[in-house]
């Protein structure tokens, strides 16, 4: 715990909460409304201030922390900083992503006068925007002296308990309340799980498992709700085929024999579809089925073979039992896969396609040949970050090397959003070096965050998929429709003219040219290395095609 | 009207109408769900598609098309695109500005399905964003196809009466629903001034005035509300001294010897507020008192010496006349000055301080040397855009050549606004040209947009501020905190890196290097021109000092 000028306040106590969270940075803009309390971030022993170029990128970058840290913050000022940041807080909210979002008020004091401040309607009423953040928020408090801890300490919990973003109004007077520093841990909630519904759970389950081989398909929200050790477990207690959907990649190790690979309803590779859709037993842990990611739901899961495991509750041939949290249910069948002693025969290993032919140096590049050489790159430990485009779809048909952690954004999908979301997770973790691909047109819209990875002395690799114009929309409609292009930038110029140090540049039309920059990028680890890859404007990744195919379902094309 | 595919739909009649009311630039950004309703912008005969490189900043091009149109339209995508645009539409609201926020979202169909997809938060409701535009504009409709062209008439009726932004969510299958054109324009609103009420105005005013000389204090809601030229009529019956606050500056021809300067509470130069507060009879019209444009709440005006004229009332002495529009009761004023055919003495002409000393060559630039030079520079015609930061503050002092118009945002205050914002203005009047003056923080919120003046065939002028960071927040807090440090930017580059074609480049350290850019500026009318002008980091307007100072009254106090 900290403290300015010899008083603790309410903004202090804040901080410290949200340090024994695990917040060490947070994220924002400065703002008149704001920065007093700045004053106490900049102070703080545990926490590091780290500005952006505007609240949109302020909020994506927390996101992208939130999701590896498991909590995260950013503070905006009232009205232009707040609403500037709602697409980035919705976005958390859709994909279960756990982040403060306090915003600087004015104080309760001139409130109190309703007059026209700025950054107000200027109508005197100071709750229009809280009434907002509570359509994309799990919970809000506008804080007031007298219960500001109290309302703190909820608030928190929420966030951690649902993974969900919540809103703080902290108003300047309010901020410099001054307070007691927590006496106790913020409380956990204990009751998520009830004896009685766990132990028909696993009666239940146990029936139906009997003596058949399990086969998993696990997603997203495995890893928001921090159960992967759990899920890690039951594939480890027998021989598990298991698949994921492409919003949860990355959350086992690819490189296992029993991995299926993506699960995408009928856009699925076939064995994979067979593997999961005609499994005896099929258990489904964080699975939520989205247009995007299950071939618009396409998916084919038989609920009187599943076993569903839920964030909250679980189901067992469709009987619900609850109270039940995710974990309890996770470990619960890893024992009863490991109390029957029977061991399921290996999966078949059927390896992918043999390893594509490497390409001659001056072959062109293209969507295929770009993300076959991307994927060899990694290395574990990388941190990469597929903009909702090409880019999402050309690698989510790549198994990972162990130790890669994948994200994307196929729920909410704002374009745009990996960029700053790749400086947050750097942040997040420093020592693992972040990968981010993006289309040029999504770059476009939060490109100038680009010199705070500089400034924080971060060295990603960013490959930037120059296709002239918005590809993944022109496949969908409009293909040579005049609103599906963008202006030319000059790509290799922009680090160093959004303040970029030390970064080296690579324009790549092909194969060569590429394998050169990647060898560049896995030499220089401490330089940003941006890579411009110049593919056909309509060339587009396999499983892209399936998903824009006209004859896919119409239920809930985009269109 | 237009139709393609021999069906005329929603969306051609939603765009006939924005048409009708001198619409013939939509911007926007496309997505998946406003796709094929962007089909019908491309084919309509008097409507042009303007891509932006955002929603932010295609809602702030949008609000400055609309401060000069009269009307303005923006089209986004569900969810993701929306919320992107939310401050530029709240600060359309807050500024009165008539915008239409036309959001293109999942087929009813889809919805019906209550699914998860994409841009949506998952949870099968949506109307979340709906009920968000319910916070920041005056009407919505979530159109059906029955009721469609009803409900677009309704809510642009709202927006056409009100000045206000109005959202209309336009599904994918209600947009290509089949209507029948308009049979007849939008009605106008007429009851808004009742003959009584105004009788009853003209009686009281007409004591109140006597032979007394007027006094006028006009601001920003007569330029809004369209009532400029009754302005004009009410200042020419008579020797009229007046002023305007700042947010309504250029509203009245600056170069007027009767033009008094800019009012602002305490912080007005002496002379303008002795002429206001002592007035014998003061009309205030339009005028709304904002902490930042009213030297916070220091204003001194005798509600018993005042005929205030609003949007839907005018008080007199306190007594008040309703419904009564602005129009009809500036009318009636300048009818009872004409009337009384009593010709006040013309306003001892004090000329303002004698005209500054021209600096030397080499003289290092500062603020005041910046703004002197940048007035000077001005022609009639120009659009002058200042960003909120010590651009607006920086001009607001300095008398405006006759013609020329000034936008600033200082309710709003959305730093990054005037950028966008030019672009919008700029479209407005292609024949006008538009100076842009920001500061070099503010300038990398939005910074992205630059490239679309080139492709639009734009030349604007652009003052960057280079003043190394966040000056307006050095002065109220933090003066050397990091918070207010930003990521240095080559700004000479900028322009090529993104897109920009056949510019020039300068950037001014000198009276000497910034007189040579305004000089090129002038000769080259059809380029874009960018100055980069350095000045001291802690150099602010003396204006701006004002109203910074730890004196100032402290209720509505930035801090």
């Amino acid at each position: 715990m900290t403290a300015i000028r010899d008083t603790y306040t309410v903004g202090d106590y804040l901080l410290d909460r949200l340090a024994e969270l695990g917040v060490s940075e947070v994220f924002g803009v400065p703002g008149d409304y704001n920065l007093e309390f700045l004053d106490h971030i900049v102070a703080h022993p545990d926490i590091r201030w780290v500005g952006n170029t505007n609240e949109l990128n302020a909020g994506y970058a927390a996101d992208g922390y939130g999701r590896l840290r498991g909590m995260s913050a950013v503070v905006t000022t009232f009205g232009v900083g707040e609403l500037s940041a709602a697409n980035a807080i919705a976005g958390s909210y859709a994909e279960h992503v756990p982040v403060v979002h306090i915003v600087g008020g004015p104080s309760k004091d001139a409130q109190g006068a309703r007059r026209a401040l700025h950054h107000s309607l200027g109508d005197g009423d100071f709750e229009h925007f809280l009434r907002i953040s509570r359509e994309i928020t799990c919970a809000q408090a506008n804080l007031m002296p007298a219960t500001a801890t109290r309302e703190i300490d909820r608030v928190l919990c929420e966030v951690r308990e649902q993974k969900r973003p919540g809103y703080l109004l902290m108003a300047t007077d309010v901020a410099r309340f001054p307070v007691e520093p927590p006496s106790a841990p913020l409380p956990r909630y204990t009751g998520g799980t009830s004896p009685r519904a766990l132990s028909l759970f696993i009666d239940a389950a146990t029936e139906l498992i009997a003596d058949h081989q399990l086969t998993v398909l696990a997603d997203f929200l495995v890893h928001r709700l921090q159960a992967v050790k759990q899920l890690e477990a039951l594939l480890a207690a027998d021989e598990v085929p298991h698949a994921t959907l492409m919003w949860g990649k990355s959350l086992v190790d690819e490189s296992s024999p029993n991995f299926l690979g993506i699960y995408a309803g009928a856009s699925s590779a076939e064995p994979v579809r067979r593997a999961i859709e005609q499994a005896p037993v099929l258990v489904t842990a964080g699975v939520v089925f989205t247009d995007m990611v299950s071939g618009f739901f396409t998916q084919r899961i038989d609920p009187a073979r599943t076993i569903d495991v839920g964030q909250y509750q679980s189901t067992v041939a469709g009987q619900v039992f609850a109270p039940l949290e995710m974990d309890a249910a996770l470990d619960a069948l890893a024992t009863i896969l490991a109390r029957r002693r029977k061991v399921s025969p290996p999966v078949a290993s059927k390896s992918d396609a043999p390893p594509p032919q490497k390409p001659s140096r001056n072959q062109r590049l293209t969507q295929q040949i770009l993300w076959d050489r991307v994927s060899e790159a990694l290395t574990p430990g990388n941190v990469v970050l597929a903009d909702q485009g090409t880019s999402f779809y050309g690698m989510a048909a790549h198994r990972l090397p162990r130790g890669v952690t994948f994200l994307g954004q196929p729920l909410w999908g704002s374009i745009g959003y990996t960029l700053p979301a790749a400086l947050g997770a750097a942040l997040a973790h420093p020592d693992r070096r972040t990968v981010l691909l993006i289309g040029d047109g999504a770059a476009q819209l939060t490109v100038q965050e680009l010199g705070v990875f500089s400034r924080e002395g971060l060295s990603p690799v960013i490959v930037v998929v120059n296709n002239d114009g918005y590809t993944i929309e022109r496949m969908i409609h409009g293909q040579s429709a005049p609103y599906n292009d963008i202006v030319r930038w000059n790509w290799p110029e922009i680090p160093n003219a959004l303040g970029v140090k030390n970064h080296l540049v690579f324009r790549a039309h092909t194969y060569g040219e590429l394998d050169d920059a990647c060898a560049a990028a896995a030499e220089y680890q401490d330089r940003m290395v941006l890579i411009e890859a110049i593919v056909p404007r309509l060339d587009i990744p396999d499983l892209l095609a399936e998903l824009t195919q006209p004859t896919a379902p119409d239920g809930g094309r985009r269109r």
